[in-house]
């Protein structure tokens, strides 16, 4: 009950481990072709090139940046948390210009001083972080996108904790480029990390003036494998991943979208009461907070650490530290996928109860 | 019976499917801890720098040079099949001054040619592959290292058709840059790299003029993860994949190395015997085969790819067909860690012979 990796469906640990085929046989073409459309529905997008990528969340995030800068593009980052500030250090990295509009830690992007800045200056990206997992924030996502509406930016959303716990309304939202990771509400071990590129977006890749300085994520090339009619080898993709994600997409499908937002959503607000019928506060004001992942302040006197300690060491229960300016104020606690049931949350409010009544 | 990935032994498998721990949790640092171990064992070094990457093996390869290459760095890339070719397109991507130095495909390095080369210029890297999975080429690695034992050059190898099957002998070759894949004779599924940095290609790495342009890759941060008491939170790592490399690595160890490399030559020296009984023959002279990548001239007449699709339709054996220059010419034989095993060579002999009869 972290931050991620979440917990995961017995019927997905069944998929991962079944026979391993090679990445070229029509039988794995077909479960490829699957993840694709499964992927499109779960992340509200008609994109062509919507894939996982072969690695853990954050090289959804190098992904997207990479085959989007050129050396020299501005890019704009808004930044309130640990992964606004990873997405200022990997597109610097690729040399891109980036401008930082940081907000403070605990509250959301702030959409007036963002119009501010985009009155002002131009950018060819502008990049957010929608589920902030190291705050619990939720960014105003749709409302940026409004904001970009008439302009030729690019719109990049980091997803990784959002996607499978709430909506991602990728084409209605006008998002470019969103990427998420398999281990947090698709409850799928991590190692596959969905992508998806808009038309322009990958028009944009097909034009690029230098190469992709990364051949491993040259989507230009990965698109060569991932559609048509002949396939054509580039890397060997995480076959048994990829069968772990196609499970795990399946059983949202299933069980239905609405329905698991509706689950994360209800056990959210049973921890929230709970927390507060302690006397503890969370971080963040409500109407922001994420359903997945809650911040929650750990009062004077309370050793974090050591209740984090107990739970693993007792409980057999991981929740998460606080990460960069809160590390030491609170703690995290994630309800994500297989893990968003309501025994759970009762569980670790007992046993929460129980360590810091001794 | 392709190049790989290759099958998977149950117990790897089973290893696969546990249940996901956290990235920080102390049992999981016991198995990251346990799988650098193996794998130093595995690659014949002591290099504290050895760990898996969280991407299948061509992620090795991008991790090699995207932490050694600073821009207008001059590499020297000994090329004879496509994964050659593929360094020169990853160094070049990165901004290095490449020279392929080429030898046919079907031939290995001709170590007078790079001792020629060498004596004319001095290069930052000489990069080469010891088992070039698309020609069945073993190259002279140990003869190359020996060129470079007093240069300061750094020697970078792939070895990711080599790893499990054959010596690879890291600190006795004089290598300091060395990368695999879970997928071939170590007979884990793909999606874990391993890779090893000699403690002068880390000094390197850490005193480096321009920050490494891949945040996911960059092992100056990886390394906080991977070592020391306090382990500092990086990106999330594929954690069931480790559990499968954990596994895979055991197995080697439990049935001995030694014993597995035997095993490797002996189902090579079998189907070469029954290749040559048919009277077709190999396409690499005897004393530069690989034992577990056969790469056999397709007599004229026969149609290669009807082969190949017999074999996987009715036989449900996967091999493959040759890449670039060799398409259409060759077809490529995995006898590859729990593949390589006699039954297995005598079934698919039986069967290109049943098919190429009718």
């Amino acid at each position: 009950m972290g931050a991620g990796p979440s917990s995961v469906a017995p019927s997905t640990y069944y998929a991962l481990s079944r026979s391993t085929l090679g990445h070229l046989d029509p039988y794995f073409i077909k479960i490829m072709d699957e993840v694709k459309e499964g992927l499109r529905t779960i992340m509200g997008t008609k994109n062509m090139l919507t894939v996982p990528m072969s690695g853990t969340g954050s090289i959804g995030m190098e992904a997207a940046f990479v085959n989007m800068v050129e050396y020299g593009d501005k890019v704009l980052v808004l930044q309130n948390g640990v992964f606004g500030q990873r997405m200022v250090d990997v597109a610097s990295r690729l040399g891109a210009e980036v401008t930082e509009l940081a907000f403070e830690w605990g509250t959301p992007v702030d959409i007036n001083r963002v119009a501010d800045k985009l009155s002002k200056e131009d950018y060819k990206i502008v990049a957010v972080v929608y589920a902030e997992t190291s705050t619990g924030v939720r960014n105003p996502v749709e409302e940026i996108g409004k904001l970009l509406k008439d302009k030729d930016t690019f719109f990049l959303v980091d997803a990784v904790t959002a996607l499978g716990g709430m909506p991602v309304e990728v084409d209605k939202w006008g998002i470019d480029i969103c990427y998420s990771g398999s281990q947090k509400c698709l409850s799928c071990p991590p190692g596959a990390s969905p992508i998806t590129f808009s038309d322009r977006a990958v028009e944009f890749i097909n034009n690029r003036k230098s190469p992709v300085p990364n051949w491993y994520l040259d989507m230009s090339l990965l698109t060569k494998y991932w559609e048509g009619n002949t396939r054509v080898y580039h890397h060997t993709p995480p076959i048994n991943m990829f069968y772990g994600i196609y499970q795990a997409i399946h059983n949202i499908l299933e069980e239905g979208m609405e329905t698991v937002y509706n689950r994360h959503q209800n056990v959210h607000e049973q921890l929230v009461k709970g927390i507060e019928e302690m006397g503890w506060e969370m971080l963040v004001d409500k109407e922001y907070r994420l359903p997945m992942l809650n911040a929650i302040v750990v009062p004077e006197g309370i050793d974090e650490a050591a209740l984090r300690d107990k739970l693993l060491k007792e409980y057999n229960t991981e929740i998460s530290a606080g990460l960069g300016t809160l590390s030491g104020k609170i703690v995290r606690i994630g309800l994500m996928g297989y893990n968003a049931q309501p025994y759970n949350v009762e569980f670790v409010l007992k046993a929460i109860k129980e360590i810091t009544s001794k």
